[in-house]
């Protein structure tokens, strides 16, 4: 029943997404579309629905441009990624900027953006505040994990403070405004809201592990594209065993003027226990998450998103 | 006593700019501070602060927020397109992508954009659907210039639209934002929009026109860098000559490849009567501003917005 109500969300979702990048400048069109049709977990607006459906909300169809939004808000940043990290794919299909170039992927981002300004546009102050901050934040994010890669300098603060930024802020916007247009009080908002930034932290967590781990086939896309950026470094790190695995990350890295240096790259920090320290770490956000929702009342949406945490975990794309 | 009023806004607004950007992200901070620092005419705050001073608002301080709102996307924008045009200064100084790279001016653009929307989020709907469908303009406009640009291929209808979109909406959501927030009624307001619209399409003329036959030294930036762009087509088939001008313009292209092209084409340019044709063209727009005009009550706001027709008009960078 649960579900039944979301899926039929995420497909009016869908729908809000395909129509809002409708365009007489066709490439827009196109590009957007293109990204838009290329799959995606579409976990950011799962987020706005459950806890909209958690809080008590009543007419679903009234946050679905707002979850919409979110996703949209995500897309735009993976075109603009995908420039950054020249990355040729994304999500099984030929990324935006190897399909039309770099020129023209930078203005698909930002046209996205723009989307996004417009479907929110009408919720008024309070859910645009939130939802710009999260912008913000998101776009701090992705400057320091650049800037990290560049100096290929990076310790746990620091990668906590990127995958703080860059994803589970956005995860906290989606599940805070879902709540408070659910009706939901100070309090559950909060719960809500602290719930879905743990979540977001364990799914970059895991994001990470299978970009080192992950079988390039299910996951669409080629791994250690992450690595390739030196944020293999991130990963080493994370992994907390902070003095060894320095040394393998700084190994690895150097070994990237070699041949075949990914594949090198990924196998020592395979073998550097970074992924197992990893994996633990991603477990106790995922608790974190668990533990924020006994401030929410029980209800199906409550126990899905206690599901969603279990998904999250044990993903393999 | 209206230009001391607009020019103690401006000054509200530079204040406004400085604050918003400021960041624990000590490069985005930076590179923020490094565009808005760089000068820049700031017509567009000036747009808010007239059109609402033209509508009878009192309280100048409630639009000192969006003023600045709306220079920032303008100036997003200019960081964005440095890198699409491989601009290495912008107003005398070093471009964004010149100096921190294009990783990081494509970051740095994106994070004035969420500035744009943290400053504009308070405002509500109303507001806030008129600043987004003019983003969506501009970008749409960016696109197709670049289009046009990549195809070689130019007509006074695709310029016209060109200049519309990606300038001449700003102007006119600028107006008609700054007229609701002094209280105008629907027509006075429309008649403020109008007037900023052509008020942009004059401007963004004479701009191309500078691009020719300006002087690098009083522009702060090199020449001939829409024409390096093969934009030139677009100020020759604007010329209205179209079978000579086209001709011309092709001839131009065409010598791009020999040495010192762009000088070449430059001068083609000027010696093809285009520029004397596009003046023209401003002048009409211009008049269409002033024009707009009538339906707005005399006051010393709506004859400020008359002199700067001229001030656009007349303007030598």
């Amino acid at each position: 029943m649960i579900t039944k109500l979301v899926d039929e969300g995420l497909t009016a979702v869908e729908e809000e997404l395909q129509a809002v990048v409708r365009s007489d400048v066709q490439l827009l069109e196109d590009a957007g579309r293109h990204i838009i049709t290329s799959g995606g977990k579409r976990l950011r607006p799962q987020l706005v629905l459950l806890s909209y459906l958690a809080a008590g909300g009543q007419d679903i169809a009234s946050v679905i441009p707002m979850a919409a939004a979110v996703e949209m808000v995500h897309t735009a940043t993976l075109v603009h990624d995908d420039i950054n990290d020249h990355s040729l794919t994304r999500r099984g299909k030929i990324s935006v900027h190897a399909r039309w170039g770099r020129t023209f992927a930078l203005l698909a981002g930002d046209y996205l953006f723009t989307k996004v300004y417009e479907m929110m546009a009408p919720y008024g102050p309070e859910y645009n505040v939130l939802m710009a901050e999260a912008c913000t934040r998101l776009v701090e994010g992705e400057t320091l994990q650049a800037a990290a890669a560049k100096a290929g300098t990076m310790d746990r603060e620091t990668y906590k403070q990127i995958i703080s930024r860059k994803t589970a802020s956005l995860f906290r916007a989606a599940a805070h405004m879902g709540a408070l247009m659910g009706g939901a009080g100070e309090e559950s908002a909060g719960a809500l809201a602290d719930y879905a930034y743990n979540l977001g932290l364990t799914f970059q967590i895991v994001d990470d592990i299978l970009d080192i781990i992950g079988d390039p086939e299910t996951l669409g896309k080629p791994v250690g594209s992450d690595v390739a950026q030196k944020r293999g470094v991130v990963m080493a790190h994370n992994g907390g065993r902070l003095a060894a695995t320095h040394r393998e990350a700084g190994e690895a890295v150097a070994m990237a003027e070699q041949s075949d240096p990914i594949a090198q790259m990924l196998a020592r920090l395979r073998e550097s226990g970074a992924v197992e320290v990893a994996r633990l770490q991603a477990a106790e956000m995922g608790q974190r998450a668990r533990a924020a929702l006994n401030g929410v009342p029980d209800s199906p949406a409550r126990a899905e998103m206690l599901r969603l945490v279990d998904k999250v975990l044990d993903r393999q794309r």
